[in-house]
Order: C-alpha cells, then sequence, then structure tokens
C-alpha cells in the first residue's frame, strides 16, 4: 500500500470513527467505569450481616462484644484472615472499616512519632520521599501529596516494580523512606509480585534505616479465574532476611463483604505491630467489635472467604470477560491501543497512544461515560506519556459495562486515528 | 475536749480503722471502679440493634448503605443527634465509632495541615499549649502528651474553669491554641458549664489567631435527675461573637448504645467542617454507614434518644445514689474526705486531705479494690495536691459497688486519720 493509499485508509477510518462517535453522543447516555465499587449484586452476598450477630454478643474467649476495649481486634476474625493475608494471627490486627485508614494513620504515626529503627521523627526529616510504581493507585498517591512526601515514580513489569531501579533508589537516598505496593493483582495492572520480586524488595539494603514496604494487599482473596495467585510471604520473606521490621501489612473486608462496613487488617512485625498499639491506645478505646463478630459468623473461617470468593468471582467474571471481548473485538489489531488481562483484582489498564489518553476520556465525558482522570495512575496526576487509563468493570451492570466499552473504544479509534492523521 | 483527749480520740478511731481495713483485706476483694464502662444491664437496652437493619440497606436518601461514599454520615442519623449535640444538622458529621479518634484526628489535621484561620501548621509552631480545666479528662492530657502539646492547668468552678484565668492566659499567651471542654457533667466532677463561661469562653480575645475549643459534649443526653441541665449553645456564641470557627464540638452514642461500636460525631462552623471533610477525604472512602443506619432505625428520633436515656438513668441512678449515701454514711461530717454530686454523667469526685490521695489508692488495690490511679486527673498524671480521686460506679453490679465504696471509706479512714495523727 502506497502513503498516499494508507492516508486515504486513515481517512476513511476516521470518517467511520466520527460517525460512531455522533452516533455515540447521540445517545444521550450516562455510564461510569470511575471507581472500584462492589455492584449491588456482589453486596447482596453478604446481605445476611445485616441481621447479624442477631442473639448473641459474645465473642469467643467471653468477651462481651459491645463495651470498651480489645485493641488487637477479635481472635476470631483475625484467625479467619491470617491465611488470607499471610499473617501470623499473633501478628495480625482486626481494627476498623478502612484501610486506607490505616495507612493514612501509619505514615501520621511515623510522622509525629518515632517509628522502630528510626533515628527520628519523619516530620523532623528535611525530606521524605516514596517509590511509586506507575501506574498505581490515586490514593496512595493523594495521602503522599497530603503529606508533602515527595514521590518517585518506578516503572511496573509484569514481575512487579522495576527492582533494578527500586534497589539503586533505595540504597543511594536516605530520604526513601517507603515504596507503595499492591502485590497482587495490582491497582491498576493487575500485575503479582514474582517472588524474586518479593525476596528482592525483602533483602535489598535501603539507606534509611527505618525503611517501610507499604504492602497493600487489597486484593488478596479477590480472584478472577480458576488459578487463583499465590504470592510469597512477604513478612517471612523480611524476617528471614534479617529485616523484620520492613513491611506493614493492609487488607480489609471491604471488596469482600461491604465496602463501606467491613473490617481493615494490619499486619506486621512484633515490634511494628506493638507500636502501632501503643499509638492506637492513645486514639481509641477499641475498634466496633461488634462488626467483626458479625462477619467471624458470617464468614466462619478461612474456606467460608474462599468459598464467599468464589460467589463474588461469578458475578465479576462476565463484566472482564466482556471488557476484554469488546476490546481485542474493536480494537484488537489496530495498533491503537494494548490493554491488560488479569487475574484477579478490580481493573483493566488501557493503554492508548501516547497523548491520547486525556482526549479520550474528555471525549468519553462528552458522550456520557465517565472515566478516572487520565494522569490519576500516577504520582501528581501526571503521566509523562498521558497514555494510560484505568477500566473500572465492577460497578455497572452487564448491559451498561458493555455500552460503555463500546463508547471507549469509539473514542479511542477517533482520537487515536485523528492523531495518526496529524502526525 | 483538751489536745490529749482529742489525740485519744483520734488514737481509737485510727484503731477501729485498722481494724477494719484488716477486715476488709481479709476479703479478698476483686473489685474494680476505674474506667467509666456501661454495665451488661446499660449495653442489654440496645440489644435490638443487634438484629438491624436487618432486612433493609437503604437510607431515607436511597442511597445503598452497604457500598462505599459519604463523608459526611447518613442525614437521618446526623438528624436526630443534632438537637442533642446543639449543631445544626448541615455542620454535624457522623463518622466512626470514637469520638476519641475524631479529638486526635482533629490535632493532627491541625499538626500536619493548616487550620481555618492558622497562619501555619502547628508541627511549624516552636511550642503549642493547651489550658487543662482540672481535675479533668486523663485521655485528653495523653493525647497532649503524645504529641508535645504543653498542658497549663486551670482550675475548676462550680461554673465551669476558672475564667478569670482562662482569659488571662488565653490573651497573653499565643502559643495557647486550644482547650479541653466536657461542658456538662464534666468528667470528673460532674461539674456543668454556666451560661456566662461558655459567653466569656466564645468572646474572649484570644493571641492565636486559630485558638479551639475542644468541647467534648460527650455526656450531652446523661441525665442522673429528673432535672436535666442544658447548657448554652457554644456554636451560636462562638458565631454571635464573630468567632465562628473556634469551637469543635465532638460527642458520641458510645454511652447511650453501645460502648464500642456507637457512632461519633463532629460539629462546627462551616469552614472547620469543610476542612475536616478535605483531610478525611484523603483518608477514608466514608464511615460505616450501615452502623449508622441501624443507630438510625434504632433511636428513631431526638425523642428516642431521651427515653433511652430515661432507661440508662434508670438503671445508673441507684448506683450513684448508693455511692452519696455511703460516702455520707461513713465519712459525713468526719472532715476527712469531700465529693461532688454530679446530676449527670459518668463520675463523681472524692476529694481527701491534701497528700493522701495515692495511699489511699495504694491501700484500696491491697485490699483488692481498683481505682483509677491518683493524679490521672491532672496533666502528666501529676495532682499537686494529691487530694483527688475519681470515682466510676456505673459498672459494677449493686453490690459490687457499696462493697466497693464501703472498702474505699475505710482507706479513706484510715489514710487520713494516720495523717491527722502524724500531723
Amino acid at each position: 500500500m502506497t502513503t498516499e493509499q494508507s492516508h486515504d485508509a486513515l481517512e476513511g477510518q476516521f470518517e467511520r470513527a466520527r460517525k460512531d462517535y455522533a452516533d455515540l453522543a447521540a445517545r444521550g447516555l450516562s455510564l461510569d467505569l470511575t471507581r472500584g465499587k462492589p455492584a449491588p449484586e456482589q453486596l447482596d452476598l453478604s446481605e445476611a450481616l445485616l441481621g447479624l450477630p442477631g442473639d448473641t454478643h459474645t465473642a469467643a474467649d467471653g468477651t462481651d462484644v459491645r463495651n470498651y476495649g480489645g485493641l488487637q481486634g477479635l481472635p476470631e476474625l483475625r484467625e479467619i484472615f491470617a491465611g488470607v493475608l499471610q499473617t501470623p494471627v499473633g501478628q495480625l490486627l482486626a481494627l476498623g472499616n478502612s484501610s486506607l485508614e490505616l495507612m493514612h494513620d501509619s505514615i501520621v504515626h511515623a510522622l509525629l512519632g518515632v517509628l522502630p529503627g528510626s533515628e527520628r521523627r519523619w516530620a523532623d526529616e528535611e525530606r521524605i520521599a516514596f517509590l511509586c510504581p506507575v501506574p498505581g493507585y490515586d490514593r496512595h498517591f493523594a495521602l503522599c501529596e497530603r503529606f508533602g512526601i515527595e514521590m518517585i515514580p518506578v516503572a511496573m513489569t509484569p514481575e512487579g516494580p522495576d527492582m533494578d531501579e527500586v534497589e539503586r533508589l533505595a540504597a543511594q537516598d536516605p530520604a526513601v523512606k517507603g515504596i507503595w505496593c499492591v502485590p497482587k493483582y495490582s491497582n491498576p495492572d493487575g500485575v503479582s509480585y514474582s517472588d524474586e520480586t518479593v525476596a528482592r524488595l525483602a533483602a535489598m539494603p535501603t539507606a534509611a534505616p527505618d525503611f517501610r514496604i507499604f504492602w497493600d494487599n487489597a486484593y488478596a482473596a479477590h480472584h478472577l479465574t480458576d488459578e487463583p495467585v499465590e504470592i510469597a510471604d512477604v513478612l517471612a520473606a523480611c524476617a528471614d532476611s534479617g529485616n523484620p521490621d520492613r513491611v506493614f501489612v493492609f487488607g480489609s473486608s471491604s471488596k469482600i463483604t461491604f465496602a463501606g462496613s467491613g473490617v481493615a487488617f494490619f499486619g506486621s512485625s512484633p515490634a511494628n505491630v506493638k507500636w502501632l498499639l501503643a499509638n492506637n491506645s492513645k486514639r481509641s478505646i477499641g475498634p466496633d467489635k461488634v462488626n467483626q463478630l458479625r462477619h467471624a459468623l458470617f464468614l466462619r473461617d478461612e474456606a467460608g472467604v474462599r468459598a464467599h470468593m468464589d460467589r463474588q468471582r461469578d458475578l465479576l467474571r462476565p463484566k472482564f470477560d466482556a471488557v476484554q471481548r469488546i476490546l481485542e473485538a474493536e480494537l484488537g489489531g489496530t495498533g491503537l491501543a494494548t490493554w491488560t488481562e488479569p487475574k484477579g483484582g478490580y481493573f483493566v489498564t488501557l493503554r492508548v497512544q501516547d497523548g491520547c489518553a486525556k482526549e479520550v476520556v474528555r471525549r468519553a465525558a462528552e458522550a456520557g461515560i465517565v472515566l478516572t482522570p487520565a494522569g490519576a495512575t500516577h504520582p501528581y496526576g501526571d503521566d509523562p506519556d498521558d497514555a494510560t487509563i484505568r477500566i473500572a468493570p465492577s460497578y455497572p451492570g452487564q448491559e451498561d459495562l458493555e455500552q460503555a466499552m463500546h463508547g471507549l473504544t469509539v473514542c479511542v479509534r477517533l482520537v487515536g486515528i485523528e492523531k495518526q492523521l496529524k502526525g
């Protein structure tokens, strides 16, 4: 095909994309693919929680869950999640309704108190920086921004963050105090860390004696296939490497039971757990133990969590399948985009041509399809390639999702072909 | 009576006290008057909460309470508590399970962010001080200590804190950024602030432009008599005085429904509410709205809260009556102690002779009666007179309480008469 023929072909494609976009806009859609929220049918799976604990208020050890106390959380619930979160039950705390809160508070306590291994409060350091694998989770970045913590982006690979880069930065710069990790089915790429990545994170030398891995294991049990991914045990790896205090493990039942009314967990070394408890003891007279008993009665044991997550998978799988099917049908072989095929978690990452993500999101919004803002997957909202779009398929109904995905591919074609014509 | 006769009489009293103490110790008691915890029968009053919300998960405005979102909290629950906490519903937030957390977090956000009216973050000030009416609540003092906030004691009067002193300190020292207030049925004195005290707090000039009253209205609805005390509306008073951002109002249902599983509230000016919401939005994707719906369905309306608190009063009143009866019978007219007669709240303050409180608490512990450590009612655990003992009558059963109170009076006689003999 000559250049001229090729140009004519592109013009034709652009014309079709313009027509498709006009049709799309004319439909007056109002669809939302922004946030990783469970759909109502997923929440229905936990409807029994609404009537629990029912006629009991007594924990397995005889504690009256209605009264004050119990800073560590209910033992029977910690027992259920110890396996899920790969944390010995004695080092796992069951706390409030949000793991994001626990990450926030861990930073606060490190800023205003002294971490095990710290020489001083982080607030008294001249500069604090965190390594931020990109693309990543916007709420992690928002915490850094809020507390004036500098963010250093590190590229993600199919094995996890680029460990050569992570090791280099952690070893040379004592201001680098932490790294954000979503180690399983990462937000938004769906990447799971390889055993080697976990081992290197645990063992690498760090210039800061109080370096912390913020291990946000948000999707520990959130499989989409029949072959659940298992990741290495980071707490054990850190201990084995002589860095027992290096990692804070976070998790929650937010995307297992109810998104706003679940239970969040913190797991770490004995020294870190003691440190968090000492800080929490000034702040609280104990977590909501009734809600913890409610969850223990509902989930019963680790097998109960797994069975429940199978039911979640049955609801989510058709949505993720539709995303793949539509992307492949509409964009496959066009060279206009690539995308991830996650085996779990809540997101698909769509990578469009450089310089096109913002415009695709803008065009989609104009046609009534709201997407996470382009750039949200990067520190300071700045995706230097302007290429990453996060897709959250969980919340919309199947038909809405499919409409939104069709519409999104129209926008990708419109913006991408226009760019090729201009380029 | 000659001095010698008087001395002989004292010797006789001391002998009786020693014998009574020996009898007490021989009984091998194990009783606890330390913390303001509701008794199981009080918690039973809210047993219906354990099965709620039951078969609904929808708030009055149609919100699915099981999912993320709703940073301000459920409107129908805020509506119920707006009157109780004297805060317009639009300026009242319903949040987590603990008002202590909200006080902690308000200090954190003021340290690490910039308050409305602040020139800089409190963390960047050379010195921060809070006025601490004494006797006061040990958990307030613990927060100050944890964050390196200097505590300046101010004496309580029957009208609230000594306002001449408060005004003087607030006006002269720009490091004075706040004051702790438990304005109704204060912990531990049971004092309620007079209208004049509230007006002066609201109107007084402060050297710090970002001075805040931490208004811990923990016992807003916790009356012990048929004549509920009403205090002045501090938010309105501050607004009327041209200091609308001066006060943070805190409250919770911890001692209304379940002590660990209630709902906490924050009320303030529109600017302060906006400030807290902006901070919370980085930390959380919303409070536990299922628990808020549960509480709204259970309490129904403000009248429902009042009726519920009447039932609480019926359980607490006999305990507080027993405390008064036993103190009067055993110590009345002896000159060995004075005590408060609260009309609400959770505590009675026993004031023994100067220099005797620690020894009374020690002797009581040896006889199996655990009291709040002497000094806990003062900043840094230091009661300069060593005279204040906090009594928390709510948790023990009636018989245990009466035994503990009898035992306590034996200790007061033993220690007090010994001191008179030596003096």
